[in-house]
This record gives C-alpha cells, sequence and structure tokens, in this order.
C-alpha cells in the first residue's frame, strides 16, 4: 500500500447504520414516533427498543449474517427491525406482503431467512406456506392489539412485544466492514421470478446523508426540514420506503407510521398528527384525494414526493389546487432507491405557473454524487438537448451491486460498468431529466417513438380523466399503435372521440406526433396494479394482446 | 472474505472529490463563480479550467502521490487547485502565508512539496526562503493583473494563466482507492512547530455531504441552501475554508472569492454581489462591523457563521442589530472542520430573544455521523446535564489520521480511540455543547475554575467595549487570577471599576462564580492575533507573566 494511502488504526470510522443514530439519539430524546395514533413513544424508548430487539433476537440466535425477515404493515416495529437487525451485523428481508402465498415463500427461502417476524395479518399466509419454508426455525408473533389471531398451527417461539419487554435495553452494537449486507428485499419483476437487489451498510449510510442533504437544500418549500412531521405512504417492506425513515430518523423529526393503508386512516392520521412530508406511487395520492374521507381535509402543509411511475400533470395539477406541494422523484429497487428529484431550482418562482407544474412531474436533478447518463445502444452519451432519448444508466454509491444468486441478471443489469435502469430518457441542457418510457413499455409507431407516459400524461389534463394507462399493440401497418384505457370520474360521460381529439389538439402545437394519438380508447371501470401500487402495464398488455 | 461482504466489481464507487462534480456540471453550468468583482466566470469554464490545470501540471511533472503547495490569496485559481490537485491523485498543500517565512519553509520541506505556486504578493517570501527548499523543483507563478511583480530570482517554469491557457479542457482524472491523501496544512499550535494534519478523498466527501446536510435542513434561516451567494472570509489556506467551497460547489451556488481581505473589498462585494453566506472568525466579523466603510451597508441577507474561537455574546447583539443572521459553529484544524453547529432547534422561535441570541453563541449540535463525548481523565462519559465539564473526545469519518510524521504527538491526539479536542465543555440534556475553555486556557482560582470563554462573553456586552480578551495570572493565595485585557470602542471613556462591577453583577444572579471577576482590567490599544486570526492568548500571557 502505497505512503499516501491511510491505512486503517484509531482513526477508522466504517459507515455503519449505526453511527446514524448518534446526533438524534442525543439532540432529539423527546421527539415522538407515532403508531396509528395509538402508540406512542419518544426517540429515547426508540433507542431503547432497538437495543431490546436485538438482544431478543440475540436470544432467539441470530447472528452475525442471520437473515431475519420481517412481514409487518408500517410501524414503529419495522422502524426498530431497519435498525436494530443491520446493526446486530444481520440481515434484514422486507417481505413483500402482497405478493402471492407462493412467491412469498421462495423469497423467504431464495434469502435464506432462518428468522420470521410475523403481524397477526398474514398468520393465514404463513400457516398455508410455513411447510414450504427451508430455514426459517424461528417465528416471531408480531400481536397487533385488538386484533384476534385466526386458528393456526406456527409454532410461534415468542410475541414482539413480550420478548423486547423480557430483553435489557442496553446492546453494544459491534464495529465490522462497512460492506456487510444489511438489508435485502425483491423486486415484483415484470417476467420470470422476483429478483432479489441486497444493500450494505455503506451504501444506506451515504444515500441517506446525501439524499438529506438534497432534500433539504432546496431554497424554500419542496423540501424535507427538520420541522417536519414524516408519514410513509410507500410500504416499508419497498426500498427501505424509499430510505425516509432513516432519514427523519437523523434529523430527528416527529414520524407516523399508518399501520395498513386504509384511506380514512391515513387521512385522519394527516389531520390530527400534522403529518407534513410523505411519499407515495401516484395511485395512492389518487386514491387519497379521490376518497370521500378526505373532501374538507386541509391538505395545505403537506408535501408529497410521487415516485415509483411518472406524475401525469393531471394529477399534478390535482393535488396543487388540494394545497399539497407535489412533486417527482425518481429511483427503483436496484437503486436503493433515490437517483433524482424533480425540485424547482432557484429561480423557478418567476415561471408560469404551466411551467412550475411541469417541472414538478419531471423526473428531475439527479442528486450529489450520482452519474447520470443517456446513452444509445454502444454506450455512447446523447446530446443534452431535451430531445435525444436513450436508456438511463447510472453510477452512484447506493446500486445495488447485483441480482442475489443471480448472476446472469447482474452481469446484465451492469453491462458496461453502469446500473442499466431499461427507462428511456432525455437530458436538457439544464441537467433535467425527463423519462419518456420504460424501454420495455415504448410503442414504436409508424416508424416513430411514441412515449406512453407523455400520452398517459396529456390524457390526465382531460377534467373527465380519472387514471389512465397506455400501452401499445401491435398492428400490421403501423407496427404498433397506442391504446389508452381511461377511468372516467364519477358521473361523468366522456366519448372516445373527445380524449382522441384532446390529444390531437396537443399534436397540432407539435407537443406531440400525431402517431401518439391513440387508436383506441376504452373505458373501464379501474386499471390492475402491481403489488407495489403501480399501474400493472404486463396485466394490461396480456389483457388486450 | 464472508459472503455478507460485498466486494468490489462494477457497482464499486470509490469516494473520490470528483464524484461531487457530477451534479453541478450538470445542472449548474451557467452559475456564476466572481473573483473580487473583476474576473466573472461560469461553472462551464470551471470545469474547463480544472482540467487545463491538471494538464498544466501534468506537463511540469506532477503525477499521482506529488504534493503541490500554493501560496495564494482567496480565488477562483484556490477552487481550481481544491479539485485539480487532489483529482489528479496528487496531494495539495495550502500554504499559510501569514506564518513567517522560516516557518512557510519549514511546512513545505515538511510536507516534501516539489511544486509550488506563488501569488506575485509572496514572491518576495519566496524569494527569502528559496534556497531553503528542499524539494521544490518547479515554481510556478500566479501574475495577478494589475498587481507588479518585485525584483526577484526565481526560477518561474510558468505562469498560472499561461499555462493554462496552453492546456486541454479535457483530462481523464482516474479512479484510485478513496483513502488516498488529498490535502494537507499545517495547524498554528500555540507550542512548537507547527503540526500537519492531511485529509482522505473519503474524508473529503463525507465531511462535503454531511455537512450540507446539516446546514441546509434547519426548519428556515441559519441555513445554507441552493439560493444563497457564498463567499468565504476564512483564507482558502485555512482547513479548505472550512469545507465550505467544495459544499458551494455540489450546491450549485453562486461563488464569491475576495483575495486579500481589505475591509472596503469585502464589504463592497457583499454589497455588489448580493453575498449571503459566510463564515470567519469573530475579530473579522468584528472588523467589517466597526470599519467605517459599512455603516450604511445593509447586512439583512448575511447569514455568517462564526468559528474559530467562542462567538462573544455581544458579537452577537452587535451583528444582530445590524441584520446578521449570526450562529456559531465548531472544529478545528485536526477535524476537517466541522463536529457541532449552534443552530435554533424548530420551537426556537418561541424562545426570548435574550435566550435565542445565547443559543446561537453555544458550540451548537454536533452534525450527523459525529459522536463527541465529554469525558473526565479516564475516559468516562460525564453527565449531560449542562454542568459538569470535562475534555471533548470525538469520532467521525472526517478526522485527522494523526500529525504528519509525529507518531508521538499522534498517539497522544488519538489516545483510547477518540480524538481529543483539549477543549473543555459541557452538554446539556438537549444535547447542546458548550465549551467553556481550551484546556491549556483554563483558569483555577480559589479551587474553582473560572472559564475565560464566559467571563470573555460577558465582557463583550459591556457598551463600551470592543473587543476583550481573559488569561490566568498566576497568584499566590488564589493559585490563579483572571485578568482582562479589554479594547474600547472609539471615543468612549470605561475605567476598570465599571469593567469589574459589570461582572459581579452577573456573580450576583448565580450566572457566575465570583472568582470570575478580574483581579485586573487592563485596557490596549489591540490584541494580538494568530495568524488565522484569532486572539493570542499565548501571545498574550507571555506578555503580561
Amino acid at each position: 500500500m502505497s505512503e499516501d494511502v491511510q491505512t486503517a488504526g484509531a482513526y477508522a470510522y466504517p459507515l455503519l447504520i449505526k453511527q446514524l443514530l448518534h446526533t438524534p439519539f442525543a439532540q432529539a430524546q423527546d421527539q415522538e414516533i407515532v403508531y396509528r395514533g395509538q402508540v406512542r413513544m419518544t426517540y429515547a424508548t426508540l433507542r431503547e427498543r432497538i437495543a431490546q430487539l436485538a438482544n431478543g433476537l440475540s436470544q432467539h440466535g441470530v447472528q452475525h449474517g442471520t437473515t431475519v425477515a420481517v412481514m409487518d404493515w408500517d410501524s414503529h416495529r419495522y422502524l426498530e427491525s431497519y435498525f436494530a437487525v443491520p446493526m446486530m451485523g444481520a440481515v434484514l428481508q422486507t417481505v413483500n406482503v402482497r405478493l402471492s402465498p407462493a412467491e412469498i415463500a421462495w423469497t423467504i427461502n431464495h434469502a435464506g431467512a432462518e428468522v420470521l417476524l410475523v403481524h397477526t395479518d398474514f398468520i393465514p399466509v404463513v400457516e398455508s406456506i410455513k411447510d414450504q419454508l427451508e430455514k426459517v426455525r424461528t417465528f416471531i408473533w408480531i400481536d397487533e392489539p385488538g386484533s384476534e389471531a385466526p386458528a393456526h398451527s406456527i409454532a410461534f417461539a415468542n410475541e414482539y412485544e413480550a420478548m423486547l419487554a423480557a430483553s435489557s435495553t442496553r446492546y453494544e452494537f459491534p464495529d465490522f466492514d462497512e460492506n456487510t449486507r444489511a438489508t435485502t428485499f425483491y423486486t415484483t419483476g415484470t417476467t420470470g421470478l422476483p429478483k432479489g437487489v441486497y444493500f450494505s451498510h455503506r451504501q444506506l449510510v451515504l444515500h441517506t446523508l446525501t439524499l438529506m442533504a438534497a432534500l433539504a437544500s432546496p431554497v424554500a418549500g419542496q423540501r424535507f426540514h427538520r420541522g417536519d412531521v414524516y408519514m410513509p405512504l410507500t410500504p416499508m417492506f419497498h426500498v427501505h420506503a424509499w430510505g425516509m425513515p432513516y432519514i427523519a430518523t437523523v434529523m430527528g423529526v416527529k414520524q407516523v407510521y399508518p399501520g395498513r393503508y386504509a384511506p380514512e386512516r391515513l387521512v385522519k392520521l394527516i389531520e390530527d398528527e400534522g403529518v407534513t412530508f410523505s411519499h407515495c406511487v401516484g395511485t395512492i395520492l389518487h386514491m387519497l384525494l379521490t376518497c370521500p374521507q378526505s373532501k374538507a381535509t386541509d391538505f395545505s402543509k403537506w408535501k408529497v414526493i410521487i415516485g415509483g411511475s411518472a406524475l401525469p400533470l393531471g394529477l399534478a395539477q390535482a393535488a396543487l389546487e388540494r394545497g399539497i406541494d407535489v412533486f417527482a422523484g425518481y429511483g427503483m429497487s436496484e437503486t436503493c432507491p433515490v437517483l433524482s428529484l424533480a425540485q424547482l431550482p432557484p429561480g423557478a418562482e418567476a415561471l408560469d405557473a404551466d411551467e412550475q407544474v411541469r417541472l414538478r412531474c419531471k423526473t428531475g436533478f439527479p442528486v450529489p454524487l450520482v452519474e447520470l447518463r443517456v446513452v444509445d445502444d454502444g454506450m455512447a452519451d446523447l446530446a443534452r438537448d431535451g430531445k435525444a432519448t436513450g436508456e438511463i444508466v447510472a453510477r452512484a454509491p447506493w446500486l445495488t451491486q447485483g441480482y442475489l444468486n443471480n448472476p446472469d441478471a447482474s452481469a446484465q443489469l451492469w453491462a458496461g460498468g453502469y446500473l442499466h435502469t431499461q427507462d428511456i430518457a432525455s437530458i436538457d441542457p439544464t441537467g433535467n431529466v425527463q423519462i419518456t418510457d420504460r424501454l420495455k413499455d415504448v410503442i414504436k409507431s409508424g416508424g416513430e417513438w411514441v412515449s406512453s407516459v407523455e400520452v398517459e400524461s396529456l390524457i390526465s389534463q382531460h377534467e373527465g380523466v380519472s387514471e389512465v394507462a397506455v400501452i401499445g399493440i401491435k398492428d400490421e401497418k403501423w407496427g404498433e399503435r397506442p391504446v389508452a384505457l381511461v377511468v372516467l370520474k364519477e358521473g361523468v360521460a366522456v366519448n372516445e372521440d373527445e380524449i382522441k381529439r384532446h390529444v390531437l389538439a396537443f399534436s397540432e402545437t407539435g407537443r406531440i406526433s400525431k402517431y401518439a394519438v391513440p387508436q383506441v380508447v376504452k373505458f373501464v371501470e379501474a386499471l390492475p396494479k402491481t403489488s407495489v401500487g403501480k399501474i400493472n402495464k404486463k396485466g394490461l398488455r396480456e389483457q388486450f394482446v
């Protein structure tokens, strides 16, 4: 090792998740963490419970390298697991509880989980798969007060609260290599089996600090700061709820965990607890805006980042009309997840309202340390002119090394030394990124690329439209033609022609190609969703092909 | 290596200074960097000039591991060196130009610098020491337009702007180990020879991201954000100007570099360029507030962090009266430097004005990742009651590994696995830190510890006092007794007794011990300053003992 490289010594400081806790536990001891409005505890209690959870899990044989799987709704318990499990040197598997029982069993086996924490509501699922679980030797029951456990034959070794009550509030979390795996979970791929992604302590710490810096640094509005009240609306099993619980904890802000996402409960928590910062997929925001319980809700202090898929202009406008400070973020399971944020740059307050809405809906500006390129098939950079489109490839310190036990898919993911997102985008001269499509959702019609995302965004602005999805169907003459599946607002009558004319009007102003006008507009009752709440385009294509 | 530790691969992403530039160079290309109001350039030009500087230095034989020393005032050239030199894999030595010529020669030799960049103003110094420089083989002249070079016999190999003009604007900065040394500079220790401290790429990147997150995340005010205009007022040779130029660059904000610190120029730049964020030692702020040129200046958009030594209450009040959003920060050369910031926590706006000023003057809250302890002689934690005082020891990812080529001092610095600051402090139950003294400045009088910092802060509030320093002098009866050296405001008449009664009044309310009332108050014309602008207590003690 050359002389200019510092070697380990007293000064060495590995980037471990436990290091995130020095400042909040010293400075925010009395700050609150709220679960469903029913449980209230302080950060001082969180500190003790993290130690109790670690001691309890140690008693059940969890050690460095053990995988601990959790099946729970969004809760303070999940937050405790986010810290205690990796801080012990174990690996936290956040189980996607919306998958089918067979898929759940497959992911738990594939991750090699040995311990499984099960909320009462998931006892029936676990009962149905328990004989298929290959390595799980310890089941721990999460008993939700007030909910009754159904009959089952699972041999629970302990109950979560009883385990904590019997455990010491002190635990010496050890130092170890910062590249140690901390978490793993499975992407709900559109093809084939779910794929496991995984993140190290170093990666989660760097994602936390950088995203905190990015979220806090705008001039005003659209920012997550120390005075906020945080509530996740992307499930905690899904990419660590975008890593936001780690950021909220470092900031020492009040945190609210809603349990299962019932609209009336979410609205009530936003009102009662004064929630000011959340993040979700567009469909959840759409649900909250349209549910009867929110008719009179004051949303004017609420900031919401929309991710998972594009933020349609129509939804953004509807949210802004309710006073919600809404903007888009971009990332994916493989990227921990955040790569970019659609923040308004300094000076944007001078732009007209429409332009501001458009900026809020963009894929946005990459956060620090993210090297984001839009490239052609040969990995050459395309012009940053806001027009040329190609695949987004990225480097950042927090991207999954690959897919768990899947070297072929991993090699493909990292072909050429960059992570391939399979998203098609352009970058404008200000560095603002705009995704136009998923690689596999792109519609090629009459030799032109049609952006399903763009057409959806335009249709979403029609006053009668509640939700929309655009897919390509094969066409002999044009190759592919776009088809729009539209859910109308309640009590509204709109016909196919009106939607087509609405899009045609944009093609006449040059905003979009005339090939983008849907061949067919179908009105449907609802759009199918994936397990993480995105519109299931794969399902739609299967249905309409 | 165990299976749960991720090994290097395509995903590997070393924390190198060059990675800080991905986002500002993509997103802030048209943003300005201003030097003295005379040179204006964009980030796009900065990008090119960094490459040109690297190419130019390569031509002069700079390679991985070469130490490049710089003697310049605060400038865009220094900013270019902050990036280009370490990004090549070379080491940047920021020479403290306020040291004596002999000390400067000693530091350049001790660091092993082979290349020396010299601003015109420092030609006389370099002329006087050039025969003592052991390893410097290349001198590069920084020719300041409008200033004339004195006669000299230095064989300059090139001139900075000519070198850049002759060099390509493209340079492929390589990847290397993130623990590679990036910078080195010398602390102006109060005893013995200067000591070299040094920081790696990883350390500077982590300091940058974490401090950006900490500075940006307050609710309002007192925060550094994307709409700010930045100007350093701690010299760039001193702890990378607190690392702020790196943060300003990542944020993509307008940056203003003032050259030499002449009060009239600083005031004019604040006015003309709309500077909103700076940092300095208290003596510089005091100079700016009291200089005739600033009488009519509107400072109401200016945020200033005071560090280097305590922020006296009187100075804070004077600054607040001028509309300056002033607060304290804490750190030292050995700590890269920032450990804590005296930000107002959420809810502080409800406190009375006096309490808010006191909070602004505190040592403050440690920034994320900083583990800060106040310990007794046996390294046991003291109570966090705001009363118990002991030495501050710290861990963070950005603390110097030790003193360059000085294993004894390094071992002492890191005794017990924590960096010893030699600052005496208490921590209150909210995690707020208050330094009461330097270990060697503590006054022990009548068996009680008297905080020279606290006495200075109280005397600074007397309406006739411009500056004050308190030191201990030996006393047969009491062990030590405090002596106050006071500079009065112009045209004000105050006598010794009035100052003593002013302090005595605080002791009667229990705010301070009666031993704290100075034995002697001496009125002086000015207080001696160290090379970085702090009051030179060592010099005062020598003078008065």
